[in-house]
């Protein structure tokens, strides 16, 4: 199993634990899970398989709980798309357009009770961080549905119960099983929580800069639907045009010219530019928590993994300042001891990203 | 707590729990949550705190089950509501036409994870009933939606799954917790079987025949929206206009003026009387199957409950021969010793209303 340039602990079980935990006699139901099931980067059971990497669980065990929470990561997304009435997932149609609204709404209900299956037999703890996390990412949810907040707490808020809610779990379930209790605990949390914030606005920079072929789905769908990411709230907040804007997204979503425009301001204003610094901010963060944790693979695992969620960056169309800040990274994307290096040099290293 | 004519034992903290694992600090779900708790028959609820009533188990553990068979209940409908794009359920506006489909998918989602939450501390065997009637529930629908099938035998495998399995699932979930093992397990999921069964053909006449004041939505709904349910079935196979209407609904819908001739036609060929009888066979077979259960209060219970079903029937503007059957049934629907009457004289006593 491998993730970004990292090479983990084999789950031999998960893809069989998976097609197993879809497995149904309905045709049409298996036709629908099967499509679901395909592409996926099987990052939240990368996180699980890791974390449980600090002790030697009974590798079934770790399997479950990846599985698991693939399966609710999946039945999220389906009803993510419905309710963005989105085309595009994964570079695939999805599964809303292809089957339609109902089947979808049941199979993501499907896969969230197949999902508490794989565990039921496992530790209550799991039980309990699992249905918490989904309670959280419904609650981030509607929340983005409500008022229109263009504060920035008031969007981390949002993406830690919507995004990082689901991630922590992950590395929550994984770590009990690897064995670490109280403070190591809540340090891998912290490095969870760190992680699931930096997934969420690298989302948010592809989605304003990142080519369709790129990144899977058509571009701008956050502008277009009215979604105020991390980039735009620091486009509003500095911005003299911020009140301008304002009024435009606070009623509702912009068209595809106003979209467009914005996404050039946010370039040519330094806010993508902002959003790409709390990145790296945000992962000195996880990594400075995984310190904390036991030496060993776990932990190289784990550091290999943050730096992997930068790759996107290095891949984008944008030419500046995120290129540069790419071709920074690349030296120290690979490898334990350039990340020693980095980590080590604290403040002043990561200040000649920022600087950049 | 008191169930058509049945007064069952109180479930003090039901409502409580049902409040406690709803609540959430984001005010938009709150809005929509406390909206989808309102009415409701707890019928679920009923269930399982009747079953329970085998033995004496701490009635926390009776109510905390209870109310999760209600949140998942609950949910199911909220997602069924987008489904069927139901405009009314439980005579007011559904959640999906008051908040629109995004709330109502994400509120599902929040109750599927608040009802697993409420049961993770009872026996393990009480979450892998909850888990797999879920999955049915939802094999039940997609099937519903995926061919075209107008044979009886794959209208009840539908309904097993649709309608009945998480009527099955309190009823075990009850059972268990009152102690009851083995053949007298399986003794009260025959019971309960049946019961769902009877659940779903009354709801298939009510639409058919009850005013829309009366089932709190629409009727003529399963028509119009091309359902074929067991009335229909048996006229689509005993008619010689049969094969001309199954044309028609293999199209689709019908149309409200086909919906209304099709009605029309089902009452004065028989086919509502049909599914009346089945529906009487049905209650003699849960009530046959309570037979192996322990008598007392509890088993008492699970009787009325089954007679209290056929309440609806009485009210119905539908003159003959439901009328008929209901002034019948009457006599029968309160007192433990007037039912042991009907039972005790088996066919005959049923016979007779079968050939009202």
């Amino acid at each position: 199993m491998t993730f970004g340039y990292v090479q983990l602990p084999d789950l031999e079980e998960l893809e069989e634990l998976l097609s197993l935990a879809t497995a149904s006699r309905v045709c049409a139901l298996q036709r629908v899970l099967a499509h679901a099931l395909t592409g996926g980067k099987r990052f939240r059971a990368a996180l699980v398989a890791t974390a449980a990497g600090f002790a030697s669980p009974d590798p079934r065990a770790v399997a479950r709980a990846a599985a698991a929470m693939e399966l609710i990561h999946l039945a999220s997304l389906i009803h993510d798309d419905i309710i963005d009435e989105a085309a595009f997932r994964r570079a695939r149609p999805s599964l809303y357009r292809l089957f339609g609204r109902v089947p979808a709404v049941l199979t993501g209900d499907y896969l969230f009770a197949s999902a508490f299956n794989l565990i039921i037999d496992l530790p209550k703890s799991i039980l309990k961080i699992v249905t918490r996390a989904i309670r959280f990412m419904c609650e981030g949810e509607i929340a983005e549905l409500g008022e229109k907040n263009f504060d920035v707490e008031a969007y981390f808020d949002r993406v830690r119960k919507k995004t990082a809610s689901l991630i922590v779990a992950s590395c929550q379930c994984g770590g009990i099983l690897g064995n670490l209790r109280g403070a190591e605990l809540q340090q891998l949390e912290k490095y969870a929580l760190n992680l699931g914030i930096v997934f969420q606005i690298i989302d948010d920079i592809l989605d304003l800069t990142g080519s369709p072929e790129l990144i899977g789905k058509p571009s701008l769908q956050d502008l277009n639907r009215g979604i105020v990411t991390l980039p735009v709230i620091h486009f509003l907040n500095t911005s003299e045009e911020g009140s301008a804007w304002r009024e435009k997204l606070a009623r509702g979503g912009l068209s595809p010219e106003e979209a467009r425009e914005l996404a050039g301001r946010l370039a040519s204003g330094g806010s993508l530019h902002y959003a790409c610094k709390v990145v790296f901010l945000k992962i000195k963060l996880a990594l400075g928590a995984l310190e904390f944790l036991p030496a060993g693979r776990a932990r190289e695992n784990l550091r290999e993994i943050a730096w992997g969620l930068l790759t996107p960056l290095r891949n984008l169309n944008y030419p500046d300042p995120a290129e540069e800040l790419a071709k920074k990274i690349e030296p120290f994307s690979r490898g334990a001891g350039n990340l020693e290096k980095v980590i080590g040099g604290g403040q002043e290293i990561l200040g000649a990203f920022l600087r950049v």
